[in-house]
């Protein structure tokens, strides 16, 4: 956990601003839920390894007394690990109230419990776009679309989607004889961390020898025709930019459907993801909903555009300390458009402006007893 | 707490964006701490009755055993109860990287486990500014110009200030007699609500009979003159808008100046507050810095300007389904300056329409075999 300094926020606040404007473009709605939610539904075997890392949140007062005395578990809420298990908690839980097809925004901290280690936080910023309701593949393409045309909009421009479906996987490695998938998935999610070997070597350990053999040929000959679920992505103005990648696995076990993987050429590892989840609604209402969403990784994304905020309105008002003639300067120079920091002149005022302009501050003024000075640069 | 739904999402982030350009127009710049703080700081002595609400989060893998075991405590952080206890704490953190004068802009969700009531969320919004580092009473005549101007901005143009000084408070109970105040002052920050006559009892049982008496001719006569500390009232542009309260108090310990609270003619409660509090910074550091700030109550806020939310640019565009023709449209009318969402077109249209209405949509167009057709009102 770590906090934002002024200059990081603004960037932060004006990366998330654009791109929620392109999601608002095109027609999805923002909408919150709580940061906690009952610990039940974190641990409920939606959410994969990330259950293992749920904040928990002590029980209070009598109940906790009780819980304590009669040995029952000591917490009954806990902090988030993503967004997509508490989206469709409250698709579910605001049914009613809410559209029948739900496009979504979603733009939030979430928090997990990982040993602190460089680069990796315990909370971080999610920003996820879910299509919840529309079982057709136009909710895949307008989340692809929407993502890229995002990513544009803030100046990350090369980004590319790598594409699969989970439906295509499975039938393939039905194929290969395998029934009991779940163990064959992991080891190929991890092709490219530990390559073919590291993969023959993990199916042979969970299946056999000859199963990994069937494996290892299958990942060498796997090929780019796009399977009769993924036809639509020809159909993308992006298409261009997007991937069939028959290995691509990705982690989560909830997908039922399409998958994504966002890659860009200056970052190691994936900048997004998602895919398709159909039953994850169903485990809360008991009525299955078509689900696909897509989220930004908002921290690598960041990182990427290290240091391109600039503000080149922020003006210092140098002023003498008395509060009428400051307030009003302020006000016209707020009216011209300026963004005004009132600053009272210090002894070393060479210092105190090499100080602002290091925070951000572009431009500064000086009331004195004639008046305003010109606007000059701070440079 | 609470979910969101789309058009209350939508009404809270515009209002929400007004108020920070008005704080940002005024050189304040935005800040974020984490929502998880040590639980020592948590329970300081800082926040007053809030700290008995913290929602305490459990320690984690060896340590949570450890702490069973040998009878420890078992949680090491809880979550903010508010925002001025983290910016004290962040500001005495992060010294080096900041200004030596921070105008501070915080918006974000504090959490207090209280019981469930009516109108009391354990969840809710927080948007401070605060100004470290400064000394002078320009901090206090900026803040309650901004706080007006915000509230300006979003249509709340009634709102009025109350403000008194518990420097003069001091003095004035110093005057009869009183030299223990803690209780005195809880008891006069009751007289809103227990009247009078309130105040007398709960003096005469703290104190005696005599001082009550006292208290209570004092607080008939306490006059309207302003005294010397709050001489920067008139100076304001906005002095109109603000009226001296020789019997404010404001329920928190650590203010040491000036105290501040919002007033709306259509609210029962006030709408923000906030005032100086010149020692808290020195809890962390060990050195006292200058401190005040103001909360806007942006939950009564909300409440209100009820209903005030429309984007006029909401654009269903009803199609059949075929991705590459729905996105090729989307594309134009999104370049027009339309917010669209696709849908595809149920059997039911009329029903369709009615529904995406409700959820704010205002316009409606339709793409056929013969191409689009015009756009049309909701309604």
């Amino acid at each position: 956990m770590r906090d934002l300094l002024p200059l990081e926020k603004a960037q932060r606040e004006a990366v998330l601003s654009k791109i929620r404007s392109v999601y608002i473009s095109r027609g999805f709605q923002e909408i919150e839920t709580p940061a906690l939610e009952d610990i039940e539904k974190l641990t409920s075997g939606q959410g994969g390894d990330n259950e293992k890392l749920v904040f928990q949140v002590m029980k209070r007062g009598e109940d906790l007394d009780k819980a304590k005395q009669e040995n029952l578990p000591l917490s009954d809420l806990g902090l988030r690990f993503d967004l997509t298990v508490p989206l469709t908690r409250y698709f579910a839980s605001n049914h009613s109230k809410l559209p029948r097809v739900l496009k979504a925004i979603q733009i939030g901290p979430v928090w997990r419990a990982e040993r602190p280690q460089k680069g990796r936080y315990r909370q971080f910023l999610q920003c996820d776009i879910d299509i919840l309701g529309e079982a057709s593949e136009l909710a895949e393409a307008e989340l692809l679309s929407a993502s890229l045309a995002a990513l544009d909009q803030i100046g990350i421009k090369n980004a590319t989607i790598r594409v699969n479906d989970r439906r295509f996987l499975k039938r393939e490695l039905n194929k290969l004889g395998i029934d009991a998938q779940d163990k064959a998935l992991i080891a190929i999610d991890k092709l490219d961390k530990i390559g073919i070997d590291g993969v023959t070597k993990e199916v042979t350990e969970s299946y056999s020898e000859e199963t990994a053999r069937k494996v290892a040929a299958w990942l060498e000959s796997a090929g780019a025709e796009i399977p009769e679920e993924l036809s639509w992505m020809h159909e993308l103005p992006e298409a261009n930019r997007l991937r069939f990648d028959p290995t691509l696995v990705r982690g989560m076990g909830y997908y039922t459907g399409a998958i994504f993987e966002i890659e860009h050429p200056d970052s190691d590892s994936s900048i997004g993801g998602g895919g398709r989840y159909d039953s994850m609604v169903g485990k809360w209402s008991g009525t299955d909903t078509p689900a696909v969403g897509i989220s930004l990784g908002i921290e690598r994304i960041l990182e990427l555009m290290r240091d391109d905020y600039s503000d080149q309105k922020a003006l210092v008002l140098l002023v003498d300390g008395k509060v009428s003639a400051a307030m009003a300067e302020q006000q016209k120079l707020i009216a011209q458009g300026w963004h005004v920091r009132i600053d009272i002149a210090a002894k070393n005022q060479k210092a105190q402006l090499e100080e602002l302009k290091q925070q951000g501050f572009t431009h500064f003024v000086q009331l004195g007893e004639g008046g305003l000075s010109q606007i000059r640069n701070l440079d």
